[in-house]
């Protein structure tokens, strides 16, 4: 057992796409973590490695998902496991970037444990993030895992796939921030309301179950319009963006289907059938950005369904 | 113009659906109201005929559909209007009555005035609603009017349907009440919290997420999982109904895969696959129920993908 080794993909993601809120996330094309784990004979040492500084350090996500699964899988506590991480995922933006290492980390451990079901990576997953917001948030982690749109079950730990039967493509607006923090998802939490008054939640509801209708049926224009609607987070997260309502003004004035914000943030999203229109519409807003001294950056991406994928070993 | 009738066929419908507070709701198949309009030349009267007494008087719902479809098809101002309510869905007891009687009444006056547009006849139908429960609620109307199950946006005023994929048997126990007052929803609403926590709203959004999941793509197990999760209206409402947890546990226990209050209740439901099952399940709640000294009786239904039909006329 102790002489194996795996190397994984796994994609980075948004989280929430507006009204799903610790429910929904989806994955992402193009942007991915490259994990690498080793195991070799020694008493349960648990080492990371990682290109990105923020990553190295004893409280990460890998290494916290590597001593949870010494735990959970017996018969590695006779390896010591070392963990090499390539980021492709930008570090604390809002794109899923500790899911996607936790995620991968988890796979490729439990393959080399020799019992990847799905529950079981997913927790594993979820433990690493634990270390990150302070609770097992199961829906970056669960999107990198199974790729697609998926449906966070908090109450039994699961998660559902929708497989997107359409090309939906996404422009996602990168604020230059200063401080990379690993406090901002922190941050972006503490600042939510605590209570909300029940006509919030249900007209919340009902876009979240407008957006998986939209999701499932394949019809863009109203996932656009449900990706647009937020009465919890958007309302408070969007104070830490700069320019944030002119920036939605733009995107859904040049026609885009949908916007808002990506995860904690303080990147933004927005989406369209059409790849050029994602790069002329993302030109114009960082033309506005830049009018105003904002630095950004524009990624252009589109939602896939692939999860986390073996590149070797296993 | 004025010399025309229609005769409509108006399905019941449960609401919420568990976790689906004031956006889902369901048709119900063997159970409608046939809603008989007539008009003839005139100076725009209203008289409405109801087989049930509550639904005479001038604040029915039947009725202020038919104010409401005069202001908007201003051509009928020169007819009386006569509508004549057949009523076959139980009232006041959490099976969608006054919904039927106001989505057949808002079809057959567009009928009659000859623009059967979904908006239309959806917003008529809502105004109906709005003398019952005081908001113009559009959960119970859009179930009848468009059959299956209904995601009502309330932001948009409209209603998507699910066409349900497969046979959804449900149970209903109806448990016998003293006075049955079109005050009931109103009580029902108001012992509901005015204000939730933020994780509660995650919660409920999760098995709602879920449940519009599980019904779209026919996964029975988890529409009845999801059916039996309800963080809001089912812990205040249910004090109002007796021994509904013992029922819920029964149900459960023998094999109901979900269980719930009928929209406001006092009813409650539980699906499963097999007809036989449902009739079996609520011989024993009917035998738990009579044994503790309260009677109720058994409707055996299914969710339906009919909305309102057309009889004749038109």
């Amino acid at each position: 057992m102790c002489d194996r080794e795996a190397v994984v993909k796994s994609p980075g993601s948004i989280a929430n796409l507006g009204p799903g809120f610790d429910v929904l996330a989806v994955a992402l094309s193009g942007l991915h973590d490259l994990v690498h784990v080793k195991a070799s004979p020694g008493t349960g040492l648990v080492r990371v490695y990682s290109d990105v500084p923020v990553l190295t350090g004893s409280s990460n996500n890998a290494h916290a998902v590597a001593v949870k699964s010494l735990e959970k899988f017996k018969w590695l506590s006779s390896c010591d496991i070392e963990i090499y991480v390539r980021k492709g995922v930008p570090v604390s933006v809002g794109l899923g970037s500790s899911g996607a290492t936790a995620a991968g980390a988890a796979f490729a451990l439990s393959l080399i444990a020799g019992s990847v079901d799905e529950e079981t990576v997913l927790s594993l997953a979820g433990e690493g993030e634990r270390f990150v917001s302070g609770v097992a948030h199961y829906d970056n982690v669960a999107a990198s895992l199974l790729g697609g749109v998926v449906i966070v079950d908090t109450k039994y730990k699961k998660a559902y796939k929708i497989e997107i039967p359409k090309e939906i493509h996404v422009g996602v607006v990168i604020p230059e921030t200063g401080a990379r923090t690993e406090k901002k998802t922190y941050v972006a939490r503490s600042i939510l309301p605590g209570k909300i008054d029940l006509e919030t939640h249900v007209q919340q509801s009902s876009s979240l179950a407008k957006l998986v209708y939209g999701l499932i049926k394949g019809d863009l224009r109203l996932v656009g319009r449900a990706i647009s609607e937020d009465e919890i987070c958007e309302p408070s997260r969007s104070k830490l963006i700069p320019l944030y309502r002119e920036m939605k003004d733009i995107a859904l004035r040049e026609g885009a289907y949908g916007f808002n914000i990506a995860g904690a943030g303080p990147s933004v999203f927005y989406i369209h059938d059409d790849l050029d229109e994602i790069t002329r519409i993302g030109g114009v807003i960082l033309d506005f950005l830049k009018s105003k001294g904002v630095k950004a950056s524009l990624l252009a991406s589109r939602f896939s369904n692939q999860g986390v994928e073996v590149v070797s070993g296993g």
